[in-house]
Formats: C-alpha cells, sequence, structure tokens
C-alpha cells in the first residue's frame, strides 16, 4: 500500500460509474477507526449523489466540473453539535463554542478525510481534493442544511478513474524535514529547492501565459493573491462565528 | 492495507528499539505525495530523536510519557515560510500572513501527518497523536526554533510496539454519515448513538473514579472543560498572531 501512495495522483475525470453503497461505507467506517481527540469523533461527512445537490455544491466550488462530474462528492464538516447534544442530554454543559473546539474538530475531520483518500486509492478509485470549502462555506452550509457547530472543513471528489494524469513534482524531502530544529533556508537553499520545479516545462508555458517573470509571481498575482486571502481570512473567521465557533 | 487500518490502535508505549533512518525517509518521503494546496507543500516536519530534545518537549505535552518514551517524535508544522521566501527572492509579494494562509498551511500538514500514521502503521510501526501541540505551541515553538510563518499543528510520536492495548470504540456509522444533506440528531438519536460508549465497563468506572453522574460530565467538567478551551482559544489565536498568521 505504500507503493499505492508513492505512485498517487490526483483525479479529476471520473468514468460514469457508480460506487456501491457497500464499498463507500466499507471504506467510510475504514476511515472512522482514524485517530480522534478524546476519543469523540468531532466529525460528520455528508455524501451527495444526486445530480440535484451536486448541482447546487458546484458554484460553491466555483464550477469546477469535478464537482458535478464525479459520482460521490463528501463534505467532511468538523462537528461538536453531535457531542454537545449528548452533554445536554447528559445534564453537562458543553463548552465547545470556541476556536479551540473548532480546530480540534477540524483536525478530526480532516484526518478523517485523509484516511479515507488513502484508501479509496489503494482500492482502485480515485480523488481530488477541493480547498474552495474554505472559501466559500456558507455557500455550502446553507446547501447541506449545516446547524450551528458544524462547519464545512474539506470537499473530495471521488470517482473510478477516466484518465491517468502525470504525477505532479514534489520538493526535495531534505527541504521538507529537519533535525531536532527548524534549520532555517539560505538564499541558495531556496534556489536549490525550487530549482526542478521553475524547470519543468508545463511550469515555464505557465509563466509564459501569464504573462510573469517567474512562477512564484503566478502564485502571488493569479492564483494565491494577498487580497483574495485577505478577503477569504475575514469571511472565514466571520462564518466560524456565525456557526458558534467563536465564543 | 484496510485491514491494517480497521485493526488500528493508538499505542503510547515503545519498545527501546530505533526506528532506522531509511525506514522513517522512506515513509516520509511517500506521505508527501498527500494531496497538497495548489502544489505548494505548505508545511515541514520537525523530527526529534535526541533525548535531549523529547525532555525539552515534553512539558509542551503535559509530561505525557510518550514523548520520552518514543524513538521518533514527530512534529508537523503549517509552513508558509519557506514559499514566501521564495517568492521574495523571485520578484513576488507573498500575501501569506493571514488566516486563510494559516488553515490552508494546517490542512496541508495534517493530510501528511495521517498519510504517514497509516504507512507506519501498516510497516508494523505503531502512533500517537498529541493533542496538546496546539495547547502549548509557544513552548514548541521555542524549544524547536520556529520561525515567523511557521506554526506547530499536531504532534506524533512513533515506534514499535511494547503493547497491543484494546481498540477504542467508534460511534454507529449511521452517526457520522448524512446522506445528501444534514440529518439533524433528535434526543432518541442521540440516547441509541452513544449507548453502547454508555455501557463501557472502563467508562463507567471513569464516571465513578471521577464522581460524576454521567460520561458526558467527565468530558465537560474534567477533560475539556469550557474554561480550559476558552483560555487555550484565546491562547491560540494570539500565538497565530505572534507567529504572522493573523495579518
Amino acid at each position: 500500500m505504500i507503493n499505492s501512495v508513492k505512485e498517487r495522483r490526483t483525479v479529476r475525470r471520473y468514468l460514469q460509474k457508480d460506487i456501491s453503497p457497500e464499498m463507500l461505507n466499507d471504506l467510510l467506517e475504514a476511515s472512522f477507526r482514524a485517530s480522534t481527540m478524546g476519543g469523540m469523533q468531532l466529525y460528520s461527512v455528508v455524501v451527495s449523489r444526486e445530480a440535484q445537490m451536486k448541482e447546487k455544491l458546484a458554484p460553491a466550488h466555483f464550477n469546477q466540473p469535478m464537482v458535478k462530474g464525479a459520482p460521490v462528492v463528501l463534505t467532511f464538516c468538523a462537528d461538536f453539535r453531535r457531542f454537545s447534544l449528548w452533554c445536554q442530554q447528559r445534564d453537562a454543559e458543553p463548552g465547545y463554542n470556541n476556536f479551540m473546539s473548532f480546530f480540534n474538530a477540524a483536525m478530526d475531520a480532516l484526518l478523517v478525510a485523509q484516511t479515507f483518500c488513502t484508501l479509496a486509492e489503494e482500492a482502485g478509485l480515485g480523488i481530488c481534493y477541493l480547498g474552495t470549502t474554505t472559501y466559500n462555506p456558507q455557500m455550502i452550509i446553507d446547501t447541506l442544511g449545516l446547524p450551528q457547530l458544524v462547519f464545512p472543513v474539506t470537499t473530495i471528489t471521488v470517482g473510478y478513474p477516466e484518465e491517468l494524469p502525470e504525477q505532479t513534482d514534489r520538493l526535495p524531502i531534505s527541504a521538507l524535514i529537519h533535525n531536532e530544529h527548524y534549520h532555517d533556508y539560505t538564499p541558495s537553499m531556496i534556489d536549490d529547492i525550487y530549482a526542478y520545479k521553475e524547470s519543468l516545462e508545463a511550469n515555464k508555458e505557465f509563466v509564459a501565459q501569464n504573462q510573469k517573470s517567474s512562477l512564484a509571481q503566478v502564485f502571488t498575482e493569479v492564483r494565491y493573491t494577498k487580497k483574495d486571502n485577505e478577503f477569504m481570512s475575514e469571511n472565514l473567521l466571520k462564518i466560524l462565528k456565525k456557526q458558534g465557533f467563536m465564543g
């Protein structure tokens, strides 16, 4: 199974073939064995199979075609509601309407999501993470009817692959591992670390198409801009508050 | 490998046996294939093997014995520093000193951490997550020398198991899965969902030992109190700001 991870690639196009409910449940059930804060299981998974629901979710994900094209869309939510309802029914006062609790629940949700992906890929399925989930959380909250203390953390599209895309590049592992303490990067280390990424033809074309002078500028000026990040930061904190997670 | 996940349990006691550098690197390298926001790889892993470093880290984790007892302690950090340094060296203005960017980087770090755990367990190792990482981030930042735009998100202790603990309980999967939209919980559903957990002898003893009237009260009044959560929420936001992630 380490080989299936080493060979993995994100898959964005899927065959018109359903994932059986048995297979999906089996993969989810195994994923629920992931480590969880204090055994609390602070997550919920919303399964979208109906075309109509995927249609409604698509705009929240900037209409990326995977949403409507995948047989199954999974929205992994931080969920302190179920646990808090239990507390209230047991004469215990829940104290989970705060940022720390959101973060703990978000971690739980992400560990389950990633376990699911690893298992799904080993079973021959392909997945794609949608980072857009936290960009437009309110649209997802409305569409899926998420109540207080439930927050969409990430979304995965999943299906049988119609394509075998090329693997994307990764930085040298020495760039990502620090022994004993953080070793800060010198300018020449940064040059070395990003040299391969910058040398790729696809990335050179990307720079040219966007009329930029470096690949980094494509990130800062086109894909992940300061302005967008600041807008989304404010929005994310606002909706966290609205969902009851900021006290 | 789905069986290794289904059979998994958290392992807190390890043999006095090192994990070879080759094995650790191989597992980490495979984990770095996990999905990552825009291919940016917004994480760093700090590897602690030296007894002295584990000794220094232990108080941040409330001196849980796994920290000093494990051959390897891994601190997974959200890291926008490396990427931002690259941008600066390439005449691109990074805009990642904000909450959205922190959250994106934290997600990246958690997907890598969980991929590592799944692979490590399949390879015969045992792991334990330390949720304490975000309770005392400043102590970890100081010990590991984490600079601006680097933040410790989670910690894993890892080693060859000295024990095979019992598997902990999980809620029924129907409690965690919502078809098409969120189906809110009725009081009788909550009773059903938590019935098995409440019926366990160990949990009954836990309630008696703590002189509480319900298991939920052990959580709200002893393990995860409102007061602690509120204190840690404020602290977490303060340290996120100090590390440069709140604008």
